[in-house]
C-alpha cells in the first residue's frame, strides 16, 4: 500500500461589511453595483415582503430576475423551494458570475443563503434582512438551510453574507406579533455579552415599541456587533457560538412540542424564564435578576409561561432528542451575570440534572 | 448610516490522506476506526457496484445503514437522488457526527460527496472511488454535484474528501469500454504535467489493458500526485486548476451534442486530439506529437473522431454555450510540449479563432 498526502489549502481570512441604516433599501442596488460589478443579480424575497412594497423599493423599476416564495414562511422552508429556485436562475440563464440578493426575514435569508450556496459549487449572496429577527440574529453568521420531510434544517451548509444591508424603515411594516418576537434575540444578545446592551432595552422600552428608528438604529448596531464577535471567534459552532444558545434549549423543545404554534422569539422568550430558573436553583443568581428580565419580556408582550395545554413530558422527551443532546439529555448554556455566560471547563454548554430541569417545567406552568 | 465589518476567518491549512494498494478494501473500515472513532458511518454505493460484490468487501459482515442508487449511473445523479438519501440518513437517527464512505465510480462519488456536503450543514465523506474514471480523476480535488433537471451539476458543492482509499483490485470487475475510457484522464495527465508519465503509459499499454495490478497502482500513484498538486494550488478553479480541462472544450461539446451516447473518456479523446490538431495549426507542435498521443488513444480503444451523424454545427453550438465562454466563445487548453501547458499572459485557458475551430472540426470527421 502506498500513501500519498493532499493538502486543503486554508482559505484566506476575509471579512463583510454590515450597513445600517433607516432608509437606506432604496440605495442598496446601487451600493453593490460597486462592489460585485461583474455580476448578474438574482433576487429572492417572499410573498409577504412584495406585498410591502420592499422589493419595489429596492429595485427602483429596474428589472431584474427574482424569485417570489409562495406562500411567505416557514412552510415554504424545504427542499422543493430551493430546487424551484435553482432551476429558475438556470432559466435565467444565470451563470456562475450570479450575486444572490435575499430580501426577507429569516425564512427568506436561510433559503436564499442555501441556494446561493449550493448553485454551481455556490455563488455570492447578499441578506438583506426585514424582520427584528433576521436583522438582530439570522442575517449574520453564515448558518443556512432548509426542512426536510422529516426535520429542520436537514440540509444545510455554512455561507456566510458576501455583504449585509439593514434598513431599520423596512421594519414599520412588519405585524405587531413578529416585531415584538423579534427583539428577543436582541434579549438575549444583552444578556449573554453586555450588560449596557439590556440596561439600554429596559429603559428604552417605549421608543422601541414605538419603532422609533434612532432607537432601532442603536439596537442594530448592538445586535450585529455581539452576533459579529461570537461568530468570528467560532464560525462552525465548535464551543463560543454556543452561547448564542442562550435559552435555546427549553426553547426549541417548547417550539417543537408545541407544533410551532409559538413564533421562535416567543418560544424562546419561554426558554430564557427556564435558564433563569436554572440558575437560581443553581446559586448562579439571585431571584431579583430573573425578575428584570421577566419584567423586559412581559412588556415585550411574549409568553413567560409554557402554553396551557403543553404538558411537560412533551417538553422533555423533544429536549432528549436534541441535536446537540449527549447521551440523550441536553446541554444548557447559563449565565454567571446578566452579560456575562457561565463556564464550566471551558466549556459555555454544561450539564444540568433531570430533577432540577423537571422542577423548572414545573415552575413555568 | 453606519457600517461593521466582519471578519470570516480564514480556515486553517488541513490536508487528506489517500491510499492506494491492491485488495485493500476490505481493511478499509477498520483503517477509518482509527481516524474517525467518534463517527457514525452511513455507506452510499449503487446497484452495479453491490452486484459486483464490493460493498460486500468493504463491510466484511458488518451491518451499516447503507443506501444503493438504483439504477447506477448518470440518469441518477439529480437533486431528488440527494434528497432521498439525506432522508435515509435521518431515518436511521444520524447526527453530525456522520461520516459518509461513498463506495462507487464518478456518480456515487458526486453524489454522497454532495450529499455530505449539505447533510446538517455539511459532514466529513471517505471516498474509495472503483472506476478508472474515479479512481484517476473525481475521487481526488472536493468537486461534487448533481444535475437538474435543465443541466448538468446545476447543484453543487466544494467538499474536500476527508481520505481516499484505492483499491485497483476493484477495477478487475469493472465492463472493458469504462475502464478503457477512464484510462484516458490518465494520459491527459501525462500530457498536461509529466513527459515520463505519458512515457510509461506508452511503454506499457499491454500491462495496462491487461489490468496488471502493479502497473494500475503505479498509474494510480502518478494520477493522485498530478491531480493533488493541481488542486493544492488552486483549489477553487480560478486558473491554475483549469489545465485539467485539457481535452474538455470539443470534449464536453461533443459528449452533450452526443446526448451523452459517448463516455466522458471517449468524449475527451476526441477533444485531446482536437487540441492536438489546434495545435498543430498555430504552430505550438509538430504532427509527429499528436501521432504519438493518437497511437496510444488508438490502442486504448477510444474514439479519435467524430461520431459519424454529428454535425460540426451541432459541436460549436453547444460550446457556444460552455460556462467558461467568454463572448460566447470558449477558451481551450493546450500543450507547449507533452508535460507542459501552454501559458499566455498567465493564463492556462487561451483564446483561438473560430476559423481554426472549425477547420480542426472538419478534420475530425
Amino acid at each position: 500500500m502506498q500513501e500519498l498526502h493532499i493538502k486543503v489549502p486554508g482559505t484566506s481570512e476575509t471579512s463583510y461589511r454590515i450597513a445600517i441604516g433607516s432608509g437606506l433599501l432604496g440605495s442598496v442596488w446601487s451600493a453593490v453595483d460597486m462592489a460585485f460589478a461583474k455580476c448578474r443579480r438574482f433576487v429572492i424575497t417572499d410573498a409577504s415582503v412584495a406585498a410591502a412594497g420592499h422589493l419595489n423599493t429596492l429595485l427602483q423599476g429596474r428589472d431584474a430576475p427574482t424569485y417570489v416564495i409562495h406562500p411567505a414562511g416557514e412552510q415554504s422552508k424545504n427542499i422543493d423551494t430551493v430546487v424551484a429556485i435553482v432551476e429558475a436562475m438556470e432559466r435565467a440563464y444565470l451563470g456562475r458570475d450570479t450575486l444572490v440578493m435575499a430580501l426577507g426575514g429569516g425564512t427568506v435569508g436561510d433559503i436564499a443563503g442555501f441556494a446561493a450556496a449550493i448553485f454551481k459549487r455556490g455563488v455570492p449572496v447578499v441578506q438583506i434582512p426585514t424582520t427584528t429577527l433576521a436583522q438582530a440574529d439570522s442575517a449574520i453568521g453564515g448558518k443556512t438551510g432548509v426542512d426536510s420531510s422529516i426535520s429542520k434544517n436537514a440540509f444545510g451548509a455554512f455561507w456566510h453574507p458576501a455583504a449585509v444591508f439593514i434598513d431599520v424603515a423596512t421594519l414599520q411594516t412588519l405585524d405587531e406579533r413578529q416585531f415584538r418576537a423579534g427583539l428577543v434575540e436582541s434579549v438575549k444578545h444583552g444578556l449573554i455579552a453586555d450588560q449596557g446592551y439590556f440596561e439600554f432595552i429596559e429603559t428604552h422600552l417605549d421608543a422601541i415599541l414605538d419603532r422609533d428608528m434612532n432607537t432601532l438604529e442603536t439596537l442594530a448596531r448592538y445586535n450585529c456587533t455581539i452576533k459579529g464577535r461570537v461568530v468570528e471567534e467560532d464560525p462552525l459552532e465548535k464551543n463560543e457560538r454556543r452561547v448564542l444558545n442562550y435559552g435555546h434549549t427549553v426553547g426549541h423543545a417548547v417550539e417543537a412540542a408545541g407544533d410551532y404554534a409559538l413564533l421562535h422569539g416567543e418560544a424562546i422568550a419561554v426558554g430564557m424564564i427556564a435558564a433563569g430558573l436554572i440558575e437560581v436553583e443553581l446559586g448562579l443568581s439571585k431571584p431579583d435578576r430573573l425578575d428584570r428580565v421577566r419584567r423586559v419580556l412581559e412588556k415585550l408582550g411574549v409568553p413567560v409561561k409554557l402554553p396551557p395545554h403543553l404538558a411537560e413530558d412533551r417538553v422533555i422527551d423533544v429536549m432528549r432528542h436534541d441535536k446537540k443532546a449527549v447521551d440523550q439529555w441536553p446541554r444548557f448554556v447559563l449565565l454567571d451575570q446578566i452579560g456575562q455566560v457561565h463556564c464550566e471547563n471551558g466549556q459555555y454548554a454544561v450539564q444540568v440534572g433531570r430533577k432540577i430541569v423537571e422542577k423548572v417545567l414545573t415552575k413555568l406552568k
